[in-house]
Parts: C-alpha cells; sequence; structure tokens
C-alpha cells in the first residue's frame, strides 16, 4: 500500500507543475465557463478506491483502520496540491484552509467523510471530499481567490455515528468515546490514532456564527432521482428518525392443542400491526415513511403459537410534528387491535435517533439556480440517510447537493454513480461556493 | 436417589402385603363398583415426580437419562406389585403382561410414557402410564382375571420422536437411531442403556391382529375441556401435521432513502400472509388449526426494509384432505399477494410431521359409555398433539380418553390435573377395558 501511495503522490506532483501560474486575482463575478476537471475526479475517485479495495470491487475502509490512515494521507496530499493549509483537529478531522480576500469573513466548509461501511462502495462519502477539494483546485488553478476563507473538511468516522460533525456541533458525547469502533479501536483509541485529541475536544467546537455556510455533495442513496430523471437533488433537509422496540405479548401455547379461537397469538397481533403502520403512514400527504424491519417471535417454534413478539418501528420525516402525529395514530389503532385480539402492546422509544435538520432555504435556492445555470434538472427533497450535513445545519446554515444513485444502492459494493453526474454535482458545487462568496 | 428409591420398593411391599387375597375368579359382568384406588394413585404420582423433580416443581427426566432409567426401576417394581410379568423388549419397551383366562387370544394393551421434555411437568405420560398399572392393580386385588391378556407398557423415549411406539409398528428408522437425544446419548446407546437392543428391533414389531386394542389416558394438553366444563375428552384421532418453510423474497433496501411506494418489504407481505392462514383455516367448520410460530426477517435491522423472510406455517386436521384443501386456498390467496405486492412467495414442505391417525369407532363409543356409565360428561374431540397412540392406531384398533389440563398448560412445571380428573379417567380406562375383554 505505501508503495502504491508513494506513486500517487508522485503522480500529484507532476499534475501540480502541469497547472497554471498560481496568482490570485480579485474578481466580481465567477468565470462564466469555470468548470471542474471531470478527467481528474475520475482519477482520485478511482485512486481512493484502491485504499480498502475488495475482491467484490467495493471498499472496505472502517473508519481508523489502517486503509482509513493510509487514505487519510492520500487526500492530504491532494489537499496540499490543491493549495489548501492542512491541520488535524482534536477529533481528527482533515480541515485544509484557504485563505480568503477578506480573512475576517467566516469560511465557506465543504465536504463529507471516507471512512466505509464494512464492505462498502467507492462513492458514499468519497464524492463529497473529491468533488470540495477538486473545487478548490480549479479555483486555485484558475487563479481565483474568493472573499471568504475556504475549507475543506473530511470528518472522522461518519458511519460509525458522526463522529467528526458531533464534535464540531458540541454534542459528541463521552460514552460515544468508549463505543468499540468496526476497526476493533475504541473512538477515542480510533481519534488519536488519527493524529487527534480526544481529551481536547472543546476545541474542535464551532459556534453559530463562525461559519458562513457548509455544503456537502453525496449521493442519493435512493432511487428518486434515477426514476425521475432529474440531475441534482436539492436536500431540503435531513430526516428526523424516531425508533421504538414494540412488544407484543400474547401466550405462548401448544399449536395443536390450541384451538383456533382460545388463541393469543402474538404474531398474529404482530401481522395486523405491521399493516397498520404501512396504512397510516401511506394515509397522508408527503415523503415520510415508517418501516418495521426486525422482528422476533418467541418461542419461535413451528408447533408453538408465540407468546411474545418483539419488533422495532422506525419513522422518518422532516417534520418532527408529523412523526409525532403519525406514531400517535398507529398507537391509537394499536389499542384497538390489542382490544380485540387480547394481547398487549406496548411501544418503547429506543432512541431520539436523530432530530429533523433542515437545510438552510437560501443555500437551497442558490443551489436551484447554480444547477439551472449548468442545464440541470433538479427536484426538491428530503434526505432520508443520515450525513455529517444533519450536525452542521445545527449551527451553520447548510446545503446539501444529491447526485443520483444507480439501482438506490449504497453501503454495498455494488453502489454506483456515473461519472456525468458526479461531475455534474461537482459544478453546482463549485457555482454555490461562489454564489454564497459574493451574496452581500 | 437410590435410598429414596429403596424407601419405596419398602413402602410398596407394606401395600402389596396388605392387600385382599390373591385369587382369581371368573367373573361374567365386572363388579358394578368397582373403581381405582385414588389416594394410591395420587401417591403414586407423587411418587414418580421424585425422579428428575426441579426447583420449580415440575420434572426433567429426559429420555435415557439417569432419572429416567431412576423412574423405569420404580414402574417396574410398581408393576411386579400389580401382579405383571415385566420384560424389556428390543427397543426399550417396558412390558409388564398378566395372562387372561383364555390366552389364545390377543392381548389388551393400555400404557403411555415417563420420560418428559426437559423441565417438564408431572403428568404429561405419567397419568397414562400408572393409571393402567392401577387398572391392573384393582383387578389384582379383586381376584378379577379378564378373558384377554393384559399388557401395560411404558414407551421408549415418547417425547424425542416416539420411539418405542414406532418400533412396536415398524416405522422407526434408522436414521432415527443415531439422532442425538436430549440425555446426550443417541437413541440407539439409549435404548442399549434401558436394557433394549438396537440390533433386534425387529422382535419388538406387532402385526394387526397381535393385539385387541389399545387404550392410552393422557392429559389434554389444551383448554377445551376446562372451558367447556367436560370430565372426559374421547379422542376421535391424532390429528395430521404438515409443516412448510414459506419463503418471500423482496428486496432489501434503505429505509431512509426509499419511498413507501418503491418498496418491495418482504415483512409486509409476510403480514398479509400471516393474516390470510388465520382467515382461511377458521374460514371454514372443524377443529383443524393453523399456524405460523416462526419468523426470521432478513437483514434484520430497524434502518432496513427486510428484503427476505423465512416463516413457518403448521396445518393439523384430522383429515389429510381437510389439511391439503386449506394449503391449496393458502397458495391460491399467496400468489395474489405474491403480484400484489411484487414479492415472491415459496412454499417447501419440510417434513410430512404425521398422518392423521383416527382412533376405532367402536372404542370411541366404549370409552363415552364408560364415561356415562360413571356419571361423568364426555366430548368427542381430536388430539392435537402427538402421542404413542398415533402409531398403536395403524397396527390395532386404539382408543385414547383425555382429562382435563388446567389452563391448557403442558411440557411445563406449570402442567397440573386435578386428582379428580385423573381418578375419573383411570375408571374410565378400567370400564372401558374391561367392556373391551367382554366384547364377543
Amino acid at each position: 500500500m505505501q508503495r502504491f501511495f508513494r506513486r500517487f503522490i508522485f503522480g500529484l506532483s507532476m499534475l501540480t507543475m502541469a497547472s497554471p501560474a498560481f496568482f490570485f486575482c480579485e474578481i466580481g463575478q465567477p468565470m462564466k465557463d469555470l468548470s471542474v476537471n471531470a478527467k481528474r475526479i475520475e482519477q482520485s475517485i478511482t485512486n481512493l478506491a484502491e485504499f480498502g479495495k475488495t475482491p467484490q470491487g467495493g471498499v472496505h475502509r472502517v473508519a481508523y483502520s489502517d486503509e482509513d490512515i493510509s487514505a487519510r494521507k492520500y487526500i492530504v496530499a491532494l489537499m496540499e496540491t490543491a493549495g489548501l493549509d492542512v491541520r488535524i483537529d482534536a477529533a481528527g478531522n482533515i480541515v485544509g484552509r484557504r485563505e480568503g480576500r477578506e480573512n475576517s469573513l467566516p469560511p465557506i466548509l465543504s465536504g463529507s467523510h471516507i471512512d466505509t461501511v464494512p464492505h462498502g462502495g467507492k462513492y458514499d462519502g468519497a464524492v463529497g471530499v473529491l468533488s470540495a477539494i477538486e473545487c478548490v483546485q480549479v479555483l486555485f488553478e484558475n487563479g481565483i481567490q474568493t472573499r471568504h476563507p475556504l475549507e475543506v473538511i473530511v470528518f472522522t468516522d461518519e458511519e460509525g455515528g458522526l463522529v467528526g460533525s458531533r464534535a464540531m456541533n458540541g454534542t459528541l458525547t463521552s460514552e460515544a468515546l468508549f463505543e468499540k469502533s468496526h476497526s476493533g479501536k475504541t473512538v477515542r483509541e480510533g481519534i488519536r490514532a488519527l493524529g487527534g485529541d480526544p481529551d481536547n475536544l472543546n476545541s474542535v467546537k464551532r459556534l453559530k456564527g463562525d461559519i458562513k455556510a457548509f455544503l456537502e455533495i453525496h449521493i442519493e442513496q435512493g432511487r428518486i432521482l434515477e426514476t425521475k430523471g432529474i440531475d441534482i437533488g436539492v436536500v431540503e433537509g435531513i430526516v428526523g428518525i424516531v425508533w421504538w422496540d414494540v412488544t407484543i405479548t400474547g401466550y405462548a401455547n401448544h399449536a395443536g392443542t390450541t384451538p383456533m379461537n382460545m388463541r393469543q397469538d402474538a404474531l398474529l397481533t404482530a401481522a395486523q400491526l405491521i399493516l397498520t403502520v404501512n396504512r397510516v403512514v401511506t394515509s397522508v400527504e408527503g415523503s415520510q415513511v415508517g418501516t418495521v424491519g426486525r422482528i422476533n417471535a418467541e418461542p419461535g417454534a413451528p408447533n408453538v403459537i408465540p407468546g411474545k413478539v418483539v419488533m422495532s418501528l422506525e419513522l422518518r420525516d422532516l417534520s418532527a410534528d408529523k412523526i409525532q402525529s403519525l406514531y400517535k395514530t398507529i398507537e391509537e389503532e394499536a389499542a384497538l387491535i390489542s382490544k380485540k385480539t387480547g394481547t398487549q402492546i406496548t411501544f418503547d422509544p429506543i432512541d431520539a435517533m436523530a432530530i429533523p435538520a433542515p437545510t438552510d432555504p437560501a443555500i437551497r435556492r442558490q443551489i436551484a439556480e447554480s444547477a439551472e445555470e449548468l442545464g440541470l434538472t433538479s427536484h426538491f427533497m428530503p434526505s432520508g440517510a443520515g450525513h455529517d450535513a444533519q450536525d452542521m445545519a445545527k449551527i451553520v446554515p447548510t446545503g446539501m447537493i444529491f447526485i443520483p444513485s444507480v439501482g438506490g444502492v449504497s453501503h454495498s459494493p455494488k453502489e454506483f454513480s456515473h461519472m456525468s453526474d458526479v461531475v455534474n454535482g461537482a459544478n453546482v458545487l463549485l457555482k454555490t461556493i461562489l454564489k454564497i462568496d459574493q451574496q452581500r
């Protein structure tokens, strides 16, 4: 891996040497035809995917692993080539900064993550980091200096629980530091392995006003854009997620000797409730989703009537009120089912997984305008998946750009986005950065 | 345990000495007031429950275990006290025989088993064995010799797969001998430990005509008799049981990014199918039952739409045709659900668990008449659970007597039947034996 790595650095140095003279000029408007280098993005995506490459064509690069650490070195080199001053903050986030013309102004941030789920793909996170670096590289090559400082960020351990972005908004708990990550290290040990300082996380925290805007580009991880044939998703916000454990208590009994009308079959009640969840969630307009993904019936033998079922219930929406209203309806219907079936149903909230995180309306418009100016179609939509942007939205006006995922597949070696879509997204990001920069 | 065992044997000897003179008289009709000794049955149930007694008040006496072997010695002693000649057949069945007045006639058999499920109760099996011994004891004490020889049988390893009765009807496979039992021994090793000879199982086989009748008394293991307030269940037959593995294939996807109308949720389909099974089974008259007892949804995370569900389907009825007709309807409705949901549903028969085993109509009537003559109420019903009687019914006119189970509980330390019900059952058994004996 080390040898491979050195080869890249060499390649990058050659690129740098070949780029135009580095002078910064002040400009009122961005150059009309300014656009990212498609070939270079493609190459950097291919290169990054070598770190943790799997035989299945995917990437296994869990946070804090050797693969993650090697890949981060590659990213640091890319950032430096793009003229960024790089530092590792106490949470292990990589922050590359390029000063602006007005350094009293807060920076415009853009980035994502490069850690993957176990046996994941090449695009989730990577597209956001590499597009952000490419934007700075293009500005650098074209001698364009923005008013605001620019910062490109690689957040630590997104897949393991948004570690870097939670450190930045001040919600990373000390319990989270002691959780074991997929690398085998605790989060605390992992942060140290990245060059961070888990005892000094307060230094990472940013307050409202510290940052002008945060922008993240990401693969959709769903099929909405592909199905509708749209180029760019303008993310309205990252949905709130609430989980419950639903316990249904009936009476376990002999499946042969208990007549049908004497049963208190917990699985039969569960079946009614699963259909009810689906009906309630789809009975109102909107993009809310409701899922029963986990179910366990006890004792679990073909010849015993299930006496107890525990299943999960997950509701997601951009509006916390809507989640609560759907839940209330489900709970009411569950009470009726309970009465009718002689089984008990209880809902235990597991964890407020995430509260809804709306993006900034002005930035949404700027993203949509940028897309339009580039001749691209766009669509306003929620993000059903969690992202670092949801933590950043709590402290910074945030925008998020989606590009189509083929088949909606993610967290899989089969995860794929067309390079034309990646390039479109990066160009929208570039235009949006410049729009925000020029906005007075 | 050994010391305890000797104490019993001593107690039994005392009882024997106190019993009336042992002479056999020929009688045309049974003595009208002939009845079992309630105190003695109660005592023998209490005594037998000491072998494998658990702190929860139940019995853990799995076949071939030390507890089983000790308990069998106690049973052999009881049998001998009742005037039975005891032998262990090649399958390890305990067979106690008392000659009749016409020894060319085939014997009347009665019995059950004394092995329990792990952490079972005091009544399942034990009631059948101890009632049969008590009937012979009463005849012995009253000097009554039946026309037919009488045999009391303790079948080997009922709970582990009807081992003793399958050996008797010739359906015990050689594969079954190599299965590991709850005792840790294979069935083969277990039979040897009981004094049987697994290489000589052919000697155990009985043919049609070899036996006059087989009678088994058993706890109901259901709540029908208790709920209806009836004393005696006249078993119409042991139901057939068919099992399927039902596999539902949808598409596993991100629960946040996949809109409700783009899902192929295997668990949602499973829920529809579970309700369909219940509706189809309850839509026709009769005592058939249908159960989904086991379910597994993959990948099984709250935030992933289940892509695959495997669940069990069990149907039971006295009529094999009815089972097939119910299954056909379920399969047809499944095809419609499959089409509507875009998921696939396949049914794989696991094993023809049991074919229906009807009892003998003449014996059913004799049991009902016996109950009536004793002033007891009775009810014709299927046995939803499996019993040694189902194997015997294939070669012998068979009758089965149920007594109420409190709360329908069985296979549990909480298994309980009132002693008055046990005694009623034993008296019905005694009367029925005598009726069959006198029938020309």
